[in-house]
């Protein structure tokens, strides 16, 4: 194998795939990075069983040369090193060779590194995927829904199924879910036209496989492929293919959880409640994060909290609506700030059905994303 | 105690002073910042014992009002709380008001903290300094020559005494010497005129202290008053006064440490030569930092590092002269990294005795600063 590649887009691709390379695998080939260059580029490939990616870089773009093959083959060389070692080279362009007792040089300017290479054999495949149920969205859509219901996600393994995002599609509407247990964010998206008959639902994809992939995309307006079958799911974009296991389990029918009756109503400034709810945390307990709510009069909600020791900080935050009966509630304030800063709406709305039940709050000027927070005993 | 503060002006001598405040203190009343309002202005102060700083905001400066004192007081309050509840606060202004029993009301806006307070009777005084040797740098000198030097301290326990830099002054000349015994780096600089017949020697600062001056103090040509005791430093700028307790024991007597003959003189490119090194510990082994320097011919040096089961590293490096043996050596590549990050120049000259003794670095077209280093066996 020899090729001689632009340096941009090789560490960019390597950084693409190095996000699926974990540092703990078991399996030795897996610290590796696949490299594969045949006449029309090259192609890497990252992988930790759980998530595989693979990135590849074409010969020609338009009238630019990205790559120029001189021998076609393949490799493996270990992440770590080689990823440090290509983003600190000197030039331009790198130049890889490889010779037959897999000895890879790796070579840029007055610089050359020899490094023991594996065989590309020995590296497992990755899934083959059956294309049948197939929809798309944008880039940017596909982000955000990411952003709106990652960060709810279950960090605990007690129940595994709760470490990944719900996704469920009904009458071309996707619906991504995540909850551990104490607080629910769900997101809604219409999809395309041309996938309005398909319908899914139980599709639980690791978090951290989403987080992953959010990071390696760019917020654009172009399409993603989002092929889903029994135990993969892959997401196809331009010279980007990434494929995550899904997980094994039954999400919890989480739409019954949803309260639909309503007790009390109040409409923030969402700005205000966020710096409000961050400076009543400073003085709140570090591992419940417990944050007390009561409402003053139609105008005021006083927020406070208590840490014996130091003091005791009140928030008044103006109520913009107020409806129903006066309220007194605590709850963790983290989970709230967590929602507050995925929504984008200048003011939310909060829906409270007593101190001891779960309450939603919403953007006030959409209604396709929701939170959903238990409330904390105090007594 | 009552006034009202600018808020920024109040964080920025917050964070000046909290500088100073160790979490792990075991007095008490040293977890807080002491506060003094009298008519002319607000003072802070914080220590740990080692390092004490004062930092004053005048209620005027020209026409702008930065405090206003309703009542004269004082009091301390826990750092930690205290800073990040000014920081978060909504308003421009704070209002701090103190009662009989020490709790203190932080007001902002829609935001009320009641915090527990500190008698400030308790607070240490800072150390009495009689002001008989002063002497005066520029604020970016100081700064420069603490950068040149502070990295060079020990961070071992073993032999406290090269934790601190070791300053002496003679014939009008300041000496900063820091060395953890592996490497060593001296900077000097003229003062000003008045000072001609000072001179002190084995004053040495805990590199520590130093550091912390240093983030504190803007880079600008302001002078800076400097008081030297027997066991205590004290840097008077504006509105700011920075106690440093001084290290025990004797300095090693460094002068006599730096070689004077050489057999091999070296002048290279400081950046290619960093990004060389870079390079090279890619695959040097993490511990000991190993890299290996071999003269080609008079034009050419090569760096090279070896990892075994990873591979190896050869880096061509031009030498921009070259006068004496050929060479041979071993060193540490961190150390050497870690000098060329504060040479502000762009050519750096080695000068080589042999492969088993120190060798010196400096700016070629310098002479007031000066790394040494000790190679490193590999045999």
């Amino acid at each position: 194998m020899k090729f001689t590649i632009q340096r941009d887009q090789f560490v960019q691709s390597i950084n693409h795939v190095s996000k699926a390379i974990s540092s703990r695998s078991t399996i030795p080939v897996l610290a590796g990075i696949k490299i594969e260059a045949y006449k029309d580029g090259v192609t890497l490939t990252g992988s930790d069983s759980d998530i595989s990616i693979e990135s590849f870089i074409p010969s020609e773009v338009g009238d630019e040369q990205f790559v120029e093959i001189e021998e076609e083959g393949t490799t493996v060389l270990q992440a770590r090193f080689f990823a440090e070692i290509v983003k600190k080279l000197p030039e331009a362009t790198v130049e890889i060779r490889v010779n037959e007792q897999n000895i890879a040089q790796i070579s840029s300017g007055s610089s050359v590194f020899n490094i023991n290479g594996m065989n590309a054999d020995e590296y497992p495949r990755l899934p083959e995927i059956e294309e049948e149920n197939v929809f798309q969205l944008k880039t940017d859509l596909l982000k955000a829904l990411i952003k709106q219901t990652a960060f709810a996600v279950s960090t605990s393994e007690t129940r595994p199924v709760l470490t990944g995002i719900h996704w469920s599609m009904e009458d071309g509407t996707l619906t991504c879910t995540a909850t551990d247990s104490h607080r629910l964010a769900m997101s809604e998206a219409k999809v395309e036209s041309e996938a309005a008959d398909l319908s899914f639902t139980n599709v639980v994809i690791p978090g951290k496989s989403l987080s992953e992939l959010s990071k390696i995309l760019d917020d654009s307006e172009e399409h993603i492929d989002i092929v889903v079958t029994n135990n993969q799911i892959l997401f196809k974009a331009k010279n980007l293919l990434f494929f995550s296991r899904l997980l094994d389990g039954n999400y919890p029918a989480t739409k019954n959880m949803i309260p639909t009756n309503q007790k009390t109503m109040v409409q923030l400034d969402a700005k205000k409640l966020l710096a409000a709810i961050e400076r009543a945390l400073l003085l709140s307990d570090a591992k419940n994060n417990v944050v007390n709510l009561k409402s003053i009069d139609e105008e005021h909600l006083e927020i406070t909290s208590v840490t014996p020791e130091v003091g005791k900080v009140t928030e008044d935050v103006t109520s913009l609506k107020f409806e129903g009966e006066e309220l007194r509630i605590a709850f963790n304030g983290k989970n709230i700030i967590d929602a507050l800063r995925v929504i984008e709406s200048s003011e939310v709305a909060i829906q409270f059905t007593g101190a001891m039940s779960p309450f939603i709050m919403r953007p006030a000027d959409r209604d396709y994303m929701l939170h959903l927070f238990s409330p904390v005993r105090t007594y």
